[in-house]
């Protein structure tokens, strides 16, 4: 390591430590039904809320609320990484809301017994989640749901994004338009091809720094295959990654670990921003190129190991913490609920994901409902219902009367595959940005910036303005 | 009685029974979730639904289906009773399809223990039943909620009506329009008064004959309960009304007979078509004028009781086959499931009423929400949630994003006071009929309909035209 880079890191952590505590707000909290949608369980359950009213109008009843869509982990990390609203709410007068999830961060129905499944961990549902919010905005909003009450833009972020532009499909009358960046919406069975994300990860990859980046990758399967076969390999393997536990087992290896890089790889492409950043982990500027730049020849065997093993270190141990390589878990420490994500994958959030080796650089892999399906059943107890997002809230189609959702989508983000890339709807805006990764237009604005980013901000404050504007109209001529 | 009435009778009883039987369809089930909106219980349950394939060109994927959005009854009763689809179905070569309500009719999902309550009876709620509706159009219209399936457009009249809008509002993916009649989707807390609906009843009675009519009615309370008061004017009740079972305490009178007498004269005014009918009960044209016809003077005490129980008769025992007056329900043998309703009413469909005693002819009873709720909960178990109806589906406010639903409401249907009247936003059509019930408008053409009906009918098909044009442009731009 070089000194340079040390500096680099130093400098690095303290700008990822001013980012984690940018931003200053209240914590509260709100009563909600555990059920929204049956009278079968009375039970309710305390929903947490940040909230900011400095830049607010008092009493104005013409100052928005700038609501942001909680998604899958603690509401203060998406608070943080949510630059843009920030920016925007004193230009706007705007009291920035920022409502948690339920089951992730610190609004758990069921306190320490929620991830009991399926009797517990079954009310974790998006529409559960959406049924929150409105209520939330509702008690907050006083002279509820007419045009007597304060306008609401919502705003989110990858599934967060998903959920803000359902909100406004779903409920109208509480929220003027949303901002739904990164939303891969249509990322469902029979919309969008398995195989779309792995094969936009891996052009990036492949255009990150020189195309032995993904050969080494390639090439890294089955090397970490064929060294799992034996107990030499995997001392081999222990030894080289230092992992917290060690492989004791081929499946080990070709499960646990081909995921945790699958996981590692697609996480990278996500926060590849042209600055450091701490979003899902502290990386530098450029995650990818980073560690393409740790790939930069041809390796074979312990070689090989080694030099995946530095390009990993790249995310998960950025920070020089890091005293193992924790392969169970992409999220360690990030805030994100990775547990409650992955029973919504099991049950609505089903994403088919696939891979032939060809057009990507996986280990070909088929999409197999059936057995992702027995997998879930194994493991939760519930069958999962793969059509429940397109049936509940539509978005193959999107017909006309669904209005004001901005889809904004980086193209070098793989979700953005399943996102909304074109509409004939014209009462829906896209917004590509061709040089970003996910959701990167939600960020604070950094001197870094491309502009196709500074643009499609800029476009989001236009478009707000226009949904205000309307709402404002609307006023009148009631 | 005499000659003439016998006759009208037994023409009455031949049109009635032709119109109980006049459509014919397939009776069919499908398989839906109890719990759509959580992962807590896996069962399934079958829905009941009826579908007519007469008029559709087969495989023709412009062809509409035309849907009944089922309310709280038999199916059968709405499909018999809406004969404004089956009139449109050939001129538009429409598939007829109409879906049971959940714990209605057939459709229930715990069997006999359906109503055991509310572990059984809490999946009763209109979101889980708009849910079924989903699914239901999904399975049968194939590529599934894309522009590539055949257009559908919902109707519904009453709290079908309302579930039509709502359909619309909540699923504009698989449904292009609805038409809602009569859907009073204002009924609720802090949106419309509470006196509106006995005013407008009142108001309906008042001007059907004479103005002695609603005099005796008001007077009839006071009498009622003077008779109530002692073990000689209980048998006194008793002999003249003929009760299914005896009246042994005031409270069977002042709360049971009122609540019924209330009901009744509500039902009245809801089915006073302007010709023989048979939806809530057999009943001759113009009800409301017949049952006032028998209050034409001003009667006071034992003659008040004889007239009264003669006006009654025009509701109970129109068909002459009643052989007591059961005060237990309005509704017996109709296809209304009011134990359902009232569990709905309990929950979800609170309908805030209330008399004053001055402005209508009721006894004044102002509402009183937590007497409501004690009341429900010593009922079923549950607590009412009167803001739910709002929170989920709006209605104070139509936003413009809410698009290609008709409400159409008669002014002389006591449910017109909750209903939309009138809206800001283009996209939603007002349909008045000065001289309508309730969803007169859905019934089958008849030579007795006032002009505004048949206008109401005409404009209907004209925007369902609109709506499928524009579905057809859509079409092809995708």
């Amino acid at each position: 390591m070089t000194a340079a880079l040390w500096v680099a890191l130093i400098l690095g952590l303290s700008s990822v430590h001013h980012g984690a505590f940018a931003y200053e707000f209240q914590t509260k909290t709100i009563d909600v039904p555990i059920d929204h949608f049956t009278f079968t369980n009375e039970g309710t359950f305390k929903l947490r809320y940040l909230i900011n009213d400095t830049y607010a109008k008092s009493n104005d009843p013409s100052s928005p609320i700038f609501f942001y869509a909680g998604n899958e982990g603690d509401i203060e990390l998406f608070a943080q990484n949510t630059g843009l609203m920030w920016e925007l709410a004193p230009k706007f007068q705007a009291t920035l809301l920022f409502a948690e999830h339920r089951f992730y961060g610190h609004s758990l129905p069921f306190g320490n017994a929620s991830y009991d499944s399926p009797k517990n961990l079954g009310y974790l549902t998006s529409e559960q989640a959406l049924a929150d919010f409105a209520l939330l905005l509702r008690t907050l909003n006083p002279v509820n749901g007419t045009t007597k009450s304060r306008p609401v833009v919502a705003f989110g972020g990858s599934y967060g994004g998903m959920l803000a532009a359902w909100f406004r499909i779903k409920y109208p009358h509480l929220v003027v338009g949303a901002i739904a960046a990164s939303a891969p919406i249509r990322q469902f069975q029979g919309v969008t091809p398995c195989g779309i994300f792995n094969q936009i990860l891996s052009s990036v990859f492949n255009l990150a720094y020189k195309p032995e980046c993904v050969a080494n990758i390639r090439r890294s399967w089955v090397t970490l295959q064929n060294y799992s076969t034996t107990a030499d390999g995997l001392r081999m393997l222990n030894e080289k990654f230092k992992f917290c536990t060690n492989v004791t087992k081929a499946s080990d290896v070709t499960e646990t670990f081909f995921e945790y890089l699958t996981d590692v790889y697609g996480n990278l492409a996500m926060i590849n921003y042209p600055y450091e950043s701490n979003f899902l982990a502290p990386v530098p500027a450029y995650p990818v190129r980073e560690f393409c730049g740790r790939l930069d020849q041809n390796y074979t065997g312990t070689e090989l190991l080694d030099r995946l093993h530095s390009a990993l270190s790249i995310y998960y141990n950025y920070d020089g913490k890091a005293t193992c390589l924790n392969i169970n878990s992409s999220y360690d420490g990030s805030g994100i609920g990775d547990r409650g994500w992955d029973f919504q994958a099991c049950t609505e959030m089903v994403m088919p994901m696939c891979a032939d080796g060809v057009s990507d650089m996986f280990p070909p892999q088929p999409w197999n409902m059936e057995e992702y399906s027995e997998k879930c059943f194994k493991k939760y107890g519930v069958h999962p219902r793969p059509q429940n997002a397109l049936l509940h809230y539509g978005g193959e189609f999107l017909d006309r009367s669904i209005t004001n959702i901005v889809f904004s989508n980086g193209l070098l983000d793989p979700w953005s595959g399943g996102g909304v890339l074109r509409s004939n709807n014209d009462n829906i805006k896209i917004v590509l940005i061709p040089e970003g990764a996910h959701h990167i237009d939600l960020r604070a604005s950094n001197p870094q910036d491309p502009a196709s980013v500074k643009r499609a901000r800029a476009e989001h404050a236009t478009n707000i303005r226009k949904w205000l504007d309307g709402y404002r109209m609307l006023k009148k001529a009631y």
